[in-house]
């Protein structure tokens, strides 16, 4: 019989209902976990809308205070699924009454606020991870175990983007619902923080930390109406964010992120090209990962298409049959089955607070070069 | 408050999985449903793993004996997930006890049982539906629409392959769990009840019905042990069939489906050519349509790669946001969609027996064509 | 010091171009060759087209009547660049007069003319080559070594497409230039002998002999303005057809071709299923051959993508460094070079008339089965 | 009756043939034109090498001393295709003995030395063009129409890259012929020079110029044995440089090249972002162009891959016929029949030196930051 993890959710927006869905389907394809999520209680300030949600999504309960869902006895884990403004408050306070986080990324506003986090995490000893779901998209898990297993040998080169193109009309206003991503106050910066993170934190778990970086961002659309004052406002987003960095190994980086490269939905991309072979894979077709091996017989080296469906692909023999793809909903099932795991063996559940840190550091680092012109260690 | 389809389950195999994993998701992506499945009862002959199968999927009982589910008043529709040689009885003994039909493709064995059975549906008046889940792939069912609205004008050419390479080892048995489907005995036919089944009813739904047909079929590995008896003993299935058509609106149709063809997991492709424009398609990248209008500017006429994730794409306004990717089971949550609203309406909801057996008549002269050398009439 | 080989054309078309082209380059990138092209007289029957055809190309002099380029003493090798119906003629007269002969593809406008082409030019022991010039894309020579070294294993599917959507407007004439393809009088049958003669030339150079075939054609516009006459006329020729085929080896074939496939300019396409490997190539990205190899590590099995660029890829060493490609008229100049070398070594170089005959045997019983509804011996 | 463009050739390598063939093919296929390529004289300090190369691609003579050909009566124009170091010396001469110049690209070593080519030429009023051939690939050319006619709107983005990995292996000595590109005593860089020109030669072309830069270079393989002296040397050549920039049209761009990315042979791709349409193309298909315009209909908004094959596609009229694709060389073919053309007209034929000039400082720009670790103004 399993044990129970009982869930508290903050939030109900987009990544409320990715997570609501991950802790409703681990059971069905992970039945042998140890722990079973239960959903105990959404919480946000709008009861009704609160109340719908917890209804699709099978919550037994409500709060609109998230102060009182954190005290709740019957929570074992805090969800938090809020503009990244309030994770910090949120985290130490489930920091102090001994609950476990699963914190939406970016970690922090800054480096000082996350390094504050982890703190507090640490100092209390609760199971605690960040939401940075594309490790477990099985494409990128599979290509974690072939760098692991040497496979590349010495990486010369890490490339990333991660390409939108929905912030291009000037008629789109910042603040409010989804919009809070627009809003510096809110997001803590632009493209930087929503996008560029998961690229560092990929690239870290790939191919290690970053040394130094020299960097560039633009706001391209410099003005847009406030939700929330109905008023024309500056915009202190990034719109796009480039950088280039070396890494600890040696290797070279370049990374970009923008909402205006039209044509490109999500279009997250990573490509690394060590001694021995390459790996490509992107966001827009992540059941598939690009192959190159130049130990292949010289005149049959290609690229090869890897459909990443197989039973013996990183999760994959938990849901279909060869040839049949999931979708990027999944990628949060694996986290929380990972979630589940680590607590039964004890184990941290990557990335956690102090994992994501690091790519704080980065971010920080990326905006500071951006401002001073400078290549700036992390 | 949504009213219960309480449905019973026969079978827990791939398909069982995936048509419980419909029946779990709806509610949650499609919240104004005015029916909610329940999953009251599954059904199969070994108690344990009957169990072991209610207990991941949430299924509240058992039974073992399929003539029992039938006949307990609390089953609204009974979900037929067994070989095909059983889809006859059991779709007879539910119409004779009023419970609504949901019954995994192919119709039946023959066009002779598939007549049968949708004279008892009828006659009953009680809902029915066949798996040919590929209608919903968001992709193929925006094909529909655009065909519907005209935009390929005059249609030319159809051609569709399904193409697998799980049973090249002359090594595999025939017989038993997975593999009943190399026992004709079981199955009815090979290749074409399970792969071109579905080519079929798709081409049937996009372009129409087909006029006549020449066929070949191939059994490139006569003899494989079979599970049942242990001894060698001849392949009665059909490994790969071919087959070239002529469709009512005049255009040219070519099916190909085999499990031999070496590279290809699941490949289900489709194309359509039009006056105007034409339509590709395939199973390995579900999440994409490929599209070629004629009319555009010439010198910027090429083919498009859509990616069908944005809201205005069928179904996907109820998933994530444009770019994100969703996967082969959703096609099931769809079909389970359609089917609480057709009830809501009173439609039926297609395919329907009826429509399913417009398909068995295109593989029984398929088939039938094979064995002649002769062009068929459908 | 290079002998000369001293070339005489008949005819100025696109292939007329597409040879004369060949005939120029051969020098340039195949300069160790014993003999070399002199291109000494250009054939046809406008005075003043054929003069501007010979400047352009490099011809010395020009005549208006084939026959007396023929008899000319200073031609060794006459090219037949004419429309099918005066293939037979001109190869008896060149045969006749000892010339050896590169002709154009098809053959013949049937197997008996073929026939009586072939004992010609055996008996007259001259040498001779159809071009058929898609054996000689590096990619396609390189899926003939692959083959021929075993890699692929027993044979199972063999299907090929050649699809195009230039005569969809039933504005478009029939006959005169470039339209005599439309024109059965001239072209003996459309698409079949125009487009399928390439895909069956490839095939059986692939992988053997057809041993029988089943068949349909259609002609999609009835009538069309014919140029000579100004009238609209009956269309004789097939707009598309397609066949089902029974190789000599077990494997099965498909086979389809058409101007009605709205979007593909000029796609042929091939792909092969053997028991241990897959290919796959296309002519709108001839430079690229795709590669499946199931003997690879199963978790990293894919399709290849080979770009067919490098020095150990047939004929590319040749050219110019990895990953450059070239393009469709090189086939022609590669056909010129092995004709060449077949000279100086007094072999035959195929496609011979002998060889291009087996086509025409498929052609012709396409194009019977079409009309009597029969499988069909080839 | 065309006017002879004679030429003298000085150098046989890989540009050499590239340049010799572009001379040579284009009477065939631009048979209009005023002027017309007649090959002269090749040069270059092994007699029988140069003899070689001279019969194989037609030249009517050779020199050894570049000197005696810059003095020759009978010399219109000459071609210089020799490593970078000598670039500057036989341009000034040629200039003072009024010769046209075709020069290899880069245009120098530094911006000093093309400044002083500049005016050399500027003065000597002699027609120049530099080699930065991808200008004439159809699909790139086509790209600079579709950017003027102001399809794009407003650009953000420009990325490119070119990739390539022949050097990974430390046995690969520098020096000597091909492998001169390796020293910077002769190159003046490494893929700075030698490919990240190329890019930056396009994208000055396509979205106009660079306003500043911050980059860095690295030599992964720090010593490898030289040639000349047989020692193991220190490599002064960059293996990698990527550089972020600033347009002068407010567009940010992300450049990267190196020749330690496994897999690629010689990938040279850039995207451009604007307001209302993308394009991207990629040199190992050089025949697409791929197009993303979000004026169409929403729901069937895709990247279009362009066959840039049609007669209404750049320079694509002169070759064959849709969906027959050309290769890497005909860029020379397109820009010699450019030049003359120009010739014609008394135009420029771009890329001039002044126009490479441009280049060149960008180049500088990149390779001074990738020391100082600033930002640098172009």
């Amino acid at each position: 019989m399993a044990k129970q993890l009982n869930i508290g959710m903050i939030g109900y927006g987009f990544m409320g209902r990715a997570h609501s869905n991950g802790y409703n389907r681990v059971a069905n394809f992970f039945p042998d976990l140890e722990f079973k999520p239960v959903l105990k209680a959404a919480c946000a300030r709008n009861a009704e809308a609160t109340k719908t949600f917890a209804d699709t999504w099978g919550y037994q309960s409500t709060e609109t205070d998230w102060r009182k869902l954190v005290e709740r006895r019957d929570i074992d884990a805090v969800d938090i699924c809020v503009p990244n403004n309030l994770h910090k408050e949120i985290s130490l306070a489930c920091a102090a009454a001994g609950k476990m986080i699963l914190c939406e990324k970016p970690l922090a506003m800054s480096v000082a606020e996350g390094e504050e986090m982890c703190q507090a995490v640490e100092k209390a000893k609760v199971a605690n991870t960040v939401w940075y779901n594309y490790r477990r998209i099985p494409a990128v898990t599979f290509a974690k175990q072939l760098i692991d297993q040497g496979k590349l040998g010495r990486i010369f080169h890490y490339r990333a983007n991660f390409l939108q193109d929905w912030t291009i009309s000037a008629d789109l206003p910042q603040g409010g619902n989804g919009l809070w991503r627009l809003d510096a106050a809110a997001a803590g910066s632009g493209v930087t923080g929503d996008l560029l993170a998961h690229c560092i934190d990929t690239a870290i778990w790939l191919n290690g930390g970053v040394t130094n970086v020299t960097a560039m961002t633009e706001t391209f659309i410099k003005e847009r109406t406030h939700t929330a004052t109905g008023k024309v406002e500056k915009v202190s987003i990034d719109d796009a964010c480039a950088f280039l960095c070396r890494f600890n190994n040696g290797s070279l980086g370049l990374f970009e992120s923008t909402r205006y490269a039209r044509g490109h939905k999500a279009l997250y991309t990573f490509e690394i090209n060590g001694e021995h072979a390459s790996i490509k894979w992107d966001l827009h077709d992540l059941h598939r990962l690009q192959w190159f091996d130049h130990r292949d017989v010289g005149n049959l080296r290609g690229w090869r298409s890897i459909h990443i469906t197989d039973g013996d692909h990183p999760y994959m023999g938990k849901w279909w049959v060869p040839g049949l793809q999931i979708g990027y909903e999944h990628s949060f099932v694996h986290q929380v089955a990972d979630f589940c795991e680590s607590l039964a063996k004890g184990t941290p559940c990557g990335p956690t607070f102090r994992d994501a840190l690091e790519t704080q550091k980065v971010c920080d680092a990326v905006l500071g070069s951006a401002k001073t012109g400078q290549w700036t260690n992390v």
